[in-house]
């Protein structure tokens, strides 16, 4: 895919704005069940459609390039926010469990998930983080339980399957995952097996946190039936990392994310605050202010 | 590890006996969870033992051989009993979910809670079997998901943590997994990730089956508090299958069984018969029944 503008080129209006709806049709394709992505993408169109007429499209490519600098500042902003909010639901000593990678690699800076975890860091609380690896891709192994490592901060990787031990073994005193999607009643698409850790942890009275900005919330979906599930391709799971680990031609179920109730979600932690409880109107409520509520 | 007897070979008594002990410990060291395995070579040596001063280390030889192979025809015979009485708990039309591997590349034959599918199959049953790939070694992809295959019984690999997400889709209508070790009151340990499926499947209504030979009841462990986990190589997680998928010296921790506590076991499924309801007084008089109990 070339990119939005080449430097140098002058193409005309109607050229410009088709090209703009190519690229954006292409970076829309690649993830269904994200809602941030397209929240981006209609921010960018709009300002493109406002400056219709009125700019050059090299005019325009400059301004949109600045907005997107925009976002990502903005981004930096809200993850610090979000850490610093979701740190004073912590305290010394815990440990706290995530699913997937909600950090630096997959946000702008600090992450979200693990905003939370640096920050509770940075403000002296001693935490220990358990890390589920997170099959099939192993985002947890890859990414999260790297970037604490690099950060010093004390994580210890299980496979999924142990999260339900190590809670029922007294490690685990919260857990603090990402979202995808939030839909307006708190229902909460993430990566699968997020469904499964709240499960877990409804089971053994241990809260479970989702940590992520406002513009995670769909309410435009009335709960998490309507939040589409991407699925994948078999392969991940019976050909991944270079050895075949399942028996040729097995039919395989392979869906990228799940959906968690809202009623099995403590609180969200957003750059906003914290929001509880979780409930539709809370959620209306907190979308519409201009600072932290309790 | 030599042999326990080399043909032609003439060991005096006490040479023998102290082979004997070798070797029994050396295969004893190979697993602490599993029970069925000190169960057998207890019997074996208990076998010795009578005859000590009446046989010839030969003729002890050829007379264990004979008590193996009636051990391999008894677990033959279990393995069909439990499969016939596991089936009658089944539906044609069931989705089941299963976990790790107890089939026949682990028991003699037809394995335990694969017995059940086996048999629901053979009596005309049309069940849809949800294979667990079972992190980190995959016995559930590498093992389950073949035998099944083999068999034709119509089966879908999952990663463990996607089995949440199909009970909460209404797939499954049971579970039914093997066992390693029971104790007195019930709790069981099985594979690692046993214990967040019975959590699952208690969460949506779904009865939560074990099926094992009564030989897998340790009536000497009050409670599963009691039952060694044994812990393994952190590489099984973080150099699986070829790749590195963790980054170097991350911290691990690698149980690799779980116990589930007898109170979310609908029933035991054995070769005399459904156990239920799942309790102390109930197994004890099991274990004595010669026939059936319902």
């Amino acid at each position: 895919m070339q990119p939005l503008y080449q430097e140098g080129s002058s193409p005309s209006e109607p050229e410009w704005f088709a090209r703009l709806d190519e690229v954006v049709k292409y970076l829309a394709s690649s993830r269904p069940t994200a809602v941030n992505l397209f929240w981006a993408l209609d921010r960018m169109q709009r300002l493109a459609n406002t400056l219709r007429g009125a700019r050059t499209p090299e005019q325009m490519y400059q301004e949109m390039l600045a907005e997107a600098k925009l976002i990502h500042e903005e981004d930096r902003r809200q993850c610090r926010d979000i850490g610093r909010y979701g740190a004073e639901l912590l305290q010394s000593g815990q440990g706290v469990l995530t699913h997937c990678n909600a950090g630096g690699l997959a946000t702008a800076d600090y992450g979200t998930a693990l905003a939370v975890f640096f920050a509770a860091s940075e403000a002296g609380k001693e935490i220990h983080v358990f890390a589920d690896e997170t099959r099939p891709l192993l985002q947890g192994a890859r990414l999260t339980a790297w970037e604490l490592n690099q950060r010093s901060i004390p994580v210890t990787l299980i496979c999924d399957s142990m999260a339900p031990l190590v809670m029922r073994q007294g490690k685990v005193q919260a857990v603090v995952v990402g979202a995808d999607r939030i839909a307006a009643n708190g229902d909460t698409a993430n990566k699968i097996g997020t469904y499964g850790v709240a499960l877990a942890a409804r089971s053994h009275g241990i809260p479970f946190y989702v940590a992520a900005p406002s513009s995670t919330f769909d309410l435009t979906l009335d709960s998490g039936d309507r939040i589409p599930i991407e699925e994948r391709d078999p392969r991940e799971i019976t050909h991944g990392f270079g050895t075949q680990t399942g028996p040729e031609g097995i039919d395989v179920y392979n869906p990228a994310f799940d959906v968690t109730p809202a009623e099995m979600i403590e609180a969200f932690i957003t750059e906003k605050g914290i929001l509880r409880p979780v409930d539709r109107e809370t959620i209306a409520r907190h979308l519409e202010a201009k600072t932290s509520i309790g």
